[in-house]
């Protein structure tokens, strides 16, 4: 709701702008339950107040003239996708406006020959494999949340997800982008070729960029040929999370890829059937897991499923694993549904800051061990997954309030430390956002946080571009 | 040889700084057969007259101590590797210090768990191939110079090859970069993770910008485990390079990825006769070629070879192609061998301005049949071969003399824009150079080659990186 004067200026010029507009008018919100929704993501993040208005977004050309009000008025704003971002990247607060683009999320063009699609940045990941899925094709993008989360927001964060030992993350599968500027220019980038080194390549630096430098509104990307044949499922039970990382290493050291390999802990799987009843565990592995125990989920796909996955399950055997191998999709989706459960069984207990930290693959036991000494340390449960063909962890705090707590804040950030200490990062795929820009500085060192701030301020002279986000400064340009 | 009283100071200021050092010492040439190979690569590009000296630099250290004197002295800086790029991007010419990495060359760490390398940026790119193949381990990108390119030179130019369809391109296996800036600053980017978002992507920024950023010194590597078993060599002739290209085109839209798949035409094969001897191709089914045939070579690994070269070998007959397929990794490495001295042999008979355009792979039949009209049109042979999975396609003029003459750039003119209109791209790997910049605004639009530029400004104010490379600018700051 607006409260300064400011505000209500920028608020009767959004009216102005948008009301005069012909047919593909975007709409302007300012009803409470849309500020509300907007102030948040699912990362645990609230902003704390709401924004000026949400604009919803029709069109390229609307995206346009918000940005040259937003510039000419010195407002920040804030591009939002489906909203599922884990690092509050995308939660507009007081004197903001929330730029949604949900509403642009039509497939321009799907290629079969040359397996592309040109997509509005709105469009659901899960919709766009869909529309692939109709001609054997298939965007290897795969975060957790592709049935909820748009490829403008998995472009926007460099979303990774289960799949990216084997298939890559979110920058391997974007050939261009349209991008609106700060001053409202339109810019593509990339191409529609498989390769192509004509410039920098703005499209890799765009991707990942949190709508800190321009505002994705279209992509071309590529997609695959679906995997043949049937995948098959691996489940390994290990007496412990540091025992099943090890069996993971192992797996990489051994020089196997799985497509997927997925290591859950107890405390996590105690959550998810809690959340989903025991009625969801029936049958699966999960159901025979001992206390304490943690599971890997592995699968191989395509024409060398088998071999691959008989190599696997031998590693984990021999690891200590207790090993079944399926070749029933419908029993494995079930297994995977758990996995991809296991965020919102979580955020079904309190508010949720899920951390995303990365390390070399052969150091997946010693961090382990490592989150299990803080957690003890600290006095709180740290469940924690981990996609582990990639390193990438995700130790998760539940807490309660808008904000975490001191002693989160304390653990996260030993864990954040002794991540980089065994060579790894602060974030393998969510994105830095609000919640990780404190550690910004210390991973990229001062001469490469000044670049990049000065990447920043090449875009954004002005700084409407989500100020706050990635970079913690005190000085953004406020009206 | 220094000419200006500017160009005698800046010597001695080398001389002094270079000297002074302990152990580590770069040396600096002004020898005139140092400065006479410095003024060419391989693209036929020659500079006008000679820099002022080359500086071999053997350290992290020397790079930084040259780079702050050139600030200092406002003196052109051109980054050199092994020197076999093919747009002019290298070539040092009056005024300007040439930095020649190639001493540089010790690969500082090869982790075969975690399955990476840290290497300086002259290390040529077989002999970390090397290395690696000493741990079942492979770096893939795999330019046809491999050989003789150093690992530096294929970042800096984003480097393509023979097997991108399948492995990607450069950028895919770079993990992160040491670089130093214009000012003598060292920055490390990226990490040792498989996956990182922390920040804006600096490491795909820095690779493909021609040495006009910052200077690559070492780099962070990813390796793959070596395809299991042997290869399938596919060879098929098809009556002439438009059926040939047909042929590669339903390869692709049968959803069918070769490791490999190269499309050779009979004049350049004509030429690799001429250079290496009739005895060059006895028994290979180059041998077997009728006049005005095209090869069509296309290679299927790992655990699935024989399944999936038996799919590819029945697209390219159904097709038209007289295929023949073989396991014998000796007679493969000879056929392959031959396209990869198309482009010596091709330099040994004049000057080669080597195109490097990339369509859709749909279109690489209009491709193909544009090119032979703009060669009647124009009354020149334009041998032609393709990076066929990828669309990529490297159109070849052969001249004599320092400049291509006016037909060829006016054919090379009409190239250019045939596959720009067709969806395509100016470059696909050998990158922009002195000898494509003036097609850059085309391409990227005035607004895209502004933001270029001032990316360009950002990292390097004034104007000493590789000045003239990748941006025609008539304006570059000379002392």
């Amino acid at each position: 709701m607006p409260e300064s004067s400011a505000d209500i200026d920028v608020l009767a010029r959004l009216r102005t702008e948008f009301a005069a507009s012909d047919g593909v008018a975007a709409s302007v919100s300012v009803e409470a339950a849309d500020l509300d929704r907007v102030r948040e993501d699912r990362s645990g993040r609230r902003a704390p107040d709401r924004p000026i208005a949400v604009v919803y977004a029709t069109s390229i050309d609307d995206v346009q003239r918000l940005l040259r009000l937003a510039t000419a008025t010195h407002t920040p704003v804030v591009p939002r996708g489906a909203g599922t971002g884990l690092a509050g990247g995308a939660t507009g607060g007081p004197g903001a406006i929330v730029l949604d683009l949900s509403r642009m999320n039509r497939i321009l063009e799907l290629d079969p020959i040359d397996e592309l699609a040109v997509v509005e940045a709105g469009v659901l990941n899960g919709d766009l494999n869909a529309a692939a899925a109709a001609h054997g094709l298939w965007y290897a993008p795969d975060p957790a949340s592709r049935a909820i989360s748009s490829v403008g927001g998995n472009i926007a964060t460099n979303a990774g997800g289960l799949l990216c030992a084997k298939y890559g993350v979110t920058r391997e599968a974007v050939l261009g982008l349209a991008v609106v500027l700060a001053d409202g220019r339109l810019v593509r980038t990339g191409r529609r070729t498989v390769k192509g080194v004509t410039g920098y390549d703005l499209t890799a630096l765009l991707t990942g960029s949190e709508g800190t430098l321009g505002i994705i509104v279209e992509a071309t990307v590529r997609l695959r040929p679906r995997p043949e044949g049937e995948p098959v499922t691996i489940a390994a039970a290990f007496a412990d999370v540091e025992a099943a990382a090890a069996g993971c290493a192992a797996v990489t050291a051994a020089r196997l890829r799985p497509a997927m390999l997925e290591l859950v802990d107890d405390l996590g799987l105690g959550r998810v059937v809690d959340h989903l009843g025991a009625a969801a565990i029936a049958g699966t592995p999960v159901e025979h897991l001992a206390p304490g125990e943690a599971l890997v989920i592995a699968q191989a796909d395509d024409t060398d499923a088998a071999v691959r996955a008989a190599r696997i399950a031998e590693v984990l055997r021999a690891a200590g694993g207790r090993v079944e191998v399926s070749t029933d999709t419908v029993a494995a989706e079930r297994l995977i549904g758990l996995r991809r459960a296991w965020h919102p069984a979580l955020a079904a207990t309190g508010e949720v800051l899920i951390e995303d930290i990365a390390v070399p693959r052969s150091k997946l036991p010693d961090m382990f061990r490592v989150i299990g000494e803080i957690g003890r340390r600290h006095g709180i449960e740290i469940p924690t997954l981990a996609h582990a063909g990639d390193g990438n962890l995700h130790p998760n705090f539940v807490f309660t309030g808008d904000e975490p707590p001191a002693e989160v804040w304390a653990a996260a950030d030993e864990l954040f430390r002794a991540a980089v200490a065994l060579g790894g990062t602060l974030t393998g795929e969510h994105g830095v956002g609000i919640l990780k820009r404190r550690w910004l500085r210390d991973e990229l060192g001062d001469d490469g946080y000044d670049l990049q701030r000065g990447l920043k301020a090449l875009f954004d002279p002005a700084g409407v571009l989500n100020p706050g986000v990635m970079f913690d400064v005190s000085n953004e340009p406020r009206r």
